[in-house]
C-alpha cells in the first residue's frame, strides 16, 4: 500500500507488527488518531512506553508488577496455605477476574512443550519447588489449559512435588478441552475452582 | 477488570479506547509488547507521537501530508486537468492503490449530514471553488460515498460547479466485481441495469 506521507506508513508499518492487526485496520486506527485530540496520543504513547520500560516480575512468584514483589504476593490478607500455579500472567489476571480464588499464584511462563523446544528448565520451576519448601503453603492447585502441554505440565510438576506432603489438585474440566484459560468465560472459570478435584498420581 | 500493575491498567485504558478495541485484545496487545523487545515499543510508541505532532494537512488538495504540499500535488506527472472530489484521505489512498488514476484530489474532510450537524460550510468547499477559478482541470470526478449523505453532497456541488464550464462526472455505480447478481441489492440492481455500458468485443 501507498500512503503518500512517510509518517503514515511508519506508524501503519509499527502497528500492524502488533497479533491480529492488519494494515487496513492499522490505517483506521491511525486515521482514528489524527482526528482525536493530540493529547491522547502523547498518553497513549506514554502509557506503552512506561509500561514497556518499567514493568517488572515479581520475584517471588513471577507475575507481571509494578514492584519487586506484586500486590498479590504482598497482600496478607490472602490464603497463605494456597498456590495457584498458572502458565501466564494473563490466566492469573483470568482468576483474579472471578474473585473467587484468595491464595497465591506461581506463574510459570509457560508449559512444556516438546515441539516448541520448551523445556522443564525454561520454565519457573526451581523456584516454585525452592518456594515450597519451609513454606506455609499445604495445597498445590493447577490452573493449567486442559492441552496436551498442559496435561503434560502438570503431570511432570505432580511427580516432582510428591514428596513434599501437599495436597495437589488441578482445576475441574469444565473448561471445554482445547480451549485456553484466558478466554473462558467467568463464571465457568469460577466454577472450575471450586470443583477442583484432588490429582492422583 | 484488574490488573494488579498500574502500568498495565494505564495502558490497556489507553489501547481500548482505539475504535473496535475491547479490554481484552487491549490487554492481548500489552501481554504481547511486554513479550517482545523493548526497541518494538520505543519505535511504535515514537511512531505515534512523530505522527501525530508531525502530520500536516496539503494547502491545496487537504490529503494527509508530510510537507505543506502533498506528494500528489507536487507531483508533475500527475494528469493536472483532473480533479477528484473525495470524502477523506483513506479514499484518496484507497484509489491510489488501484495505480488506475493519474489525476490530482480534493478532500472534501465529510459529506453532508443534517442528522449529524454537518453543513456545506464545515467543509472544504471553498478551497474547491477556489482552486476551480483559473486552474487547469477541465473534469471534475465525484468519488463519494453512494449514501444519501454522499449523494446529497455530489448534488449540492454540481449546482456549485455548473457554471464554470467544466465536465462533471461521477464513478460507476454498478455491481462490485466479484459478487453476485442474485445477492444484490434492488437498487443497485435497477440502476446497473439503467446505466448498462455497450459491451465492446
Amino acid at each position: 500500500m501507498q500512503y503518500s506521507s512517510k509518517l503514515i506508513e511508519k506508524a501503519v508499518q509499527e502497528i500492524s507488527k502488533l497479533p491480529g492487526i492488519g494494515q487496513k485496520t492499522a490505517l483506521r486506527l491511525v486515521l482514528h488518531l489524527l482526528k482525536q485530540d493530540e493529547q491522547y496520543t502523547r498518553s497513549l504513547s506514554e502509557a506503552l512506553l512506561q509500561l514497556r520500560t518499567q514493568i517488572q516480575y515479581c520475584r517471588q512468584c513471577h507475575h507481571i508488577s509494578d514492584e519487586p514483589l506484586c500486590s498479590i504476593c504482598r497482600n496478607p490478607h490472602r490464603e497463605q496455605t494456597l498456590l495457584c500455579v498458572v502458565e501466564n500472567s494473563q490466566d492469573v489476571i483470568a482468576i483474579e477476574n472471578t474473585a473467587q480464588y484468595k491464595g497465591l499464584y506461581h506463574v510459570l511462563g509457560g508449559v512444556i512443550s516438546p515441539m516448541e523446544g520448551i523445556a522443564p528448565s525454561d520454565l519457573h520451576v526451581e523456584t516454585l519447588l525452592k518456594r515450597l519448601e519451609n513454606s506455609s503453603i499445604q495445597e498445590v492447585i493447577f490452573a493449567l489449559s486442559p492441552t496436551m502441554e498442559g496435561d503434560t505440565t502438570t503431570f511432570y510438576l505432580t511427580k516432582k512435588l510428591k514428596n513434599l506432603g501437599l495436597k495437589i489438585t488441578t482445576i475441574a474440566r469444565g473448561i471445554p478441552i482445547g480451549s485456553e484459560i484466558e478466554y473462558t468465560d467467568e463464571i465457568t472459570l469460577a466454577r472450575s475452582i471450586a470443583a477442583r478435584t484432588v490429582y492422583e498420581v
